[in-house]
């Protein structure tokens, strides 16, 4: 049993030493769980639990969680666990605020001002160009960023909605992340809209396809507003060709958005940042630090000129007549009213490890992903979905088991091929061993998908993947 | 100096402690903050600080923040420290996993759904009519009601946008939150659809304005899709009719939503829970945990059927041939990609405090709200903006300072009275000794409006404050 007043540190001790020797996972089915043979008894109760029981309950909802921070997570463009981002969110619990206004949250709202000039001013944006704002996830900064597209060309379609407005048209290359077009549907522009510009095998977008579309699209009598360049892609981690999309926005005079979620954390890097020339000719950036950057989730920016498309007034909050400077009221320029205050831990990371600190982390990941393709270029039962250095940190492979080998190439082997990665993700998860993700995109059968955005894995962890995949395959 | 490896400790001992016999905050503008006066130096270095500096820096971050668990913070409808909440999420921090799939966060998963099924129990619903998730605020709650209603009607506009629609109407109170005509905004039904029906003298939606409104809005050509009741208004703390706006909407196939964002945690209480009678008719509701039922932010529930509205499918993540049951994959159903875990801390409250113990937290709020308004009643230098009990945990009023009381009721005292309000509320901030809001709404001038949703307060507490404004307020 545990002690009472040892509780949370007892549990965050545990924590990091499963994560060291531990597994990834202790995985139960969700009638299991919901049946509470584990234990765990999921039902509100009328009546208060015992601490003692609020103890074990704690304890049982960490056992049965995943270690996202395991050295062996290679699921998500998310994982880690860095203990000052940590220490900067449960500061951030106990402070208990909310972004919307100075008053409320003083400190909070000029660490935020801080990050946010850092995060223009490397993306080269001069110091009048930029604004923006954190917010809950990389689909909902993608979002802001078709707002803002809408608004700076029709700002009529905030008080008269998109009846006023031709039919427009948007443009994003097909391995962008679906948030593009979820957008596109929740803000009434529909899916149908977002134009999807063919990629090359490498998953970067064609700028001649994209200009091509945009020409297409203007003949249909739709009018081209925006376009979307992803500075590396969800699967591939593709880097589009910034510039010549640029240079094609420029002529057509569109909007260009960089979806740099996943990938904007190489600008830090000297040795990386040129995979993102031609993102200072943005008008509005994507940029999570919660991914390649290894903050707690979440953190998230959306960088371009939020505050007229957004802000509506309210007198109950914004008051003009307050005592202090008034602009440090950012919350109008968010979709949200109350908003998470995300920018403290990024901000403490930052003192932390210094620019230089990032800069070394996210080199290292990189060099694990390079690490990962030179062992799958080496070995002889593993394949590449393509075949070229990894510009970012995700890998994308089939696993070929003896009893596939020798079949040949064929509807019968690919359809073999395609519920391997499931199998032996599930065995996997089951022995808790390691977590990777697995897909299918386009005609291509499902492939996993290596994530290496954690500094804490090694090379052995990877070389205990690649194993671990071969010796579940043995079985089949 | 703070001793390394009892920092964390010493941090929230001192933060409790300063909560119970000190200053609500320690204020200083923007400018001081950022010259780093205070020994705060926001600036983001290329080199790491030392582990000394960094707990320094957040010693002082929470030094020259705002203590919103105060028993004097009556600012906010979001206040209070429980600590079970936050214990739950300093837990979830430490899982820093993502709400998206079961697969990386199975306890949290279900116990979102517990929880969802739970608040869908105490709305009224039948079991199998609901559905729902947590969301980063009331707003993008209010903003997913609007969604639904649209897809419900059209949902053809997923795919082909609102160009494919006729001009929609929507309706709402003049009293609801902002956030309803914001959502107009994003979504792209133009703020100008979202026609504002007038309110009684409380607060509360007139529902033969409605019907005229829905009426005349027909005659002009528009298509009524919707009507957002609101259960607790933002100001006021009023309760719409909702029995009657539920008839309304019947007779004219309308979606009903009810904003109970700041009012749903009255529906845990057998005292008062009747004021939200006709809920169960909406087919959508807001409900915020974090503001009537203390739930650290953020906690913010949609409850209404929201998977086919938003869901697109996206094969690296949510994948059929998984090895468990995918239909608690729930993250398709949201407008957002990663989401952060705002279920447990909710859970792990439940759990502590059980319905009864919620309920009785509830039950004190509205106990200190009465007890407010009696003292407001009583003391002549006071006057109510409105002079009925109060219904929900917000009361307004002015206060007469001895210099107005003589001047003659006319354009002269208005003026004055419209500065006395922000000028003490000042005043207060510059000592620390409260906070509270204030505006102007309608055609009245800045009155106070104090908001008791912290069960720590006392009534010594609201003593204090008019004691306090009493004091400020004779030095004008």
């Amino acid at each position: 049993m545990l002690r009472t007043s040892n509780g949370p540190r007892i549990f965050v001790l545990g924590w990091t030493l499963s994560m060291i020797c531990g597994l990834v996972l202790d995985f139960h089915h969700p009638h299991q769980l919901k049946a509470g043979l584990e234990g765990l008894n999921m039902e509100l109760p009328d009546q208060p639990e015992t601490l003692e029981q609020i103890l074990v309950d704690c304890r049982d909802t960490l056992k049965y969680g995943v270690r996202t921070g395991h050295p062996r997570f290679f699921n998500q463009l998310s994982s880690g666990l860095d203990v000052v981002g940590l220490a900067g969110e449960w500061l951030t619990s106990t402070a208990n605020s909310n972004m919307f206004t100075y008053e409320v949250s003083p400190v909070f709202v000029l660490m935020e001002e801080v990050l946010l000039k850092k995060m223009q001013n490397i993306v080269g944006w001069l110091e009048d160009e930029g604004d923006g704002i954190f917010c809950p996830g990389g689909t909902i900064s993608n979002l802001y960023s078709i707002l803002l597209a809408r608004y700076h060309f029709y700002p009529e379609v905030k008080t008269r909605g998109m009846g006023a407005l031709p039919q427009l048209a948007l443009f994003t290359s097909e391995h962008s992340h679906y948030s593009l077009k979820k957008s596109a549907a929740v803000l009434g522009l529909g899916t149908d809209n977002m134009v999807m510009v063919k990629c090359d095998e490498r998953g970067k977008m064609i700028s001649a396809e994209l200009e091509a579309a945009i020409v297409s699209t203007k003949k249909k009598g739709l009018v081209p507003i925006y376009v979307n360049a992803t500075a590396g892609t969800t699967v591939y981690g593709a880097f589009d060709p910034l510039n010549d999309i640029a240079d094609i926005c420029h002529r057509h005079s569109l909007w260009m958005h960089v979806d740099a979620a996943w990938g904007g954390g190489l600008l830090i890097s000297d040795r990386h940042r040129m995979k993102l020339q031609g993102i200072e000719r943005a008008w509005s950036v994507t940029w999570n630090p919660h991914k390649m950057m290894g903050v707690p989730l979440q953190c998230s920016a959306i960088l371009g000129l939020l505050k007229e498309c957004n802000e509506l007034g309210a007198e109950y909050l914004f008051q003009k007549d307050k005592h202090y400077d008034v602009s440090y009221d950012t919350g109008d320029k968010s979709i949200q009213c109350g908003r998470h205050v995300d920018a403290f831990k990024f901000w403490l990371m930052w003192k932390a490890k210094g620019s230089e600190g990032f800069e070394a982390q996210i080199n290292k990941c990189l060099e694990n992903a390079e690490y990962l393709y030179d062992q799958l270029q080496r070995r002889t039962d593993f394949k590449l979905v393509f075949d070229s250095k990894p510009e970012h940190c995700t890998v994308c492979f089939w696993y070929t088991p003896p009893s596939l080998r020798c079949l040949p190439a064929g509807p019968e082997k690919e359809a073999k091929l395609h519920q391997l990665a499931p199998w032996i993700k599930a065995r996997m998860m089951e022995k808790g061993s390691a977590m990777v993700g697995y897909q299918p995109l386009g005609g291509k059968v499902n492939f996993f998908r290596c994530v290496l955005s954690n500094p804490a894995t090694q090379q052995e962890d990877i070389d205990f993947l690649l194993d671990q995949i071969v010796q579940l395959g043995q079985y089949l």
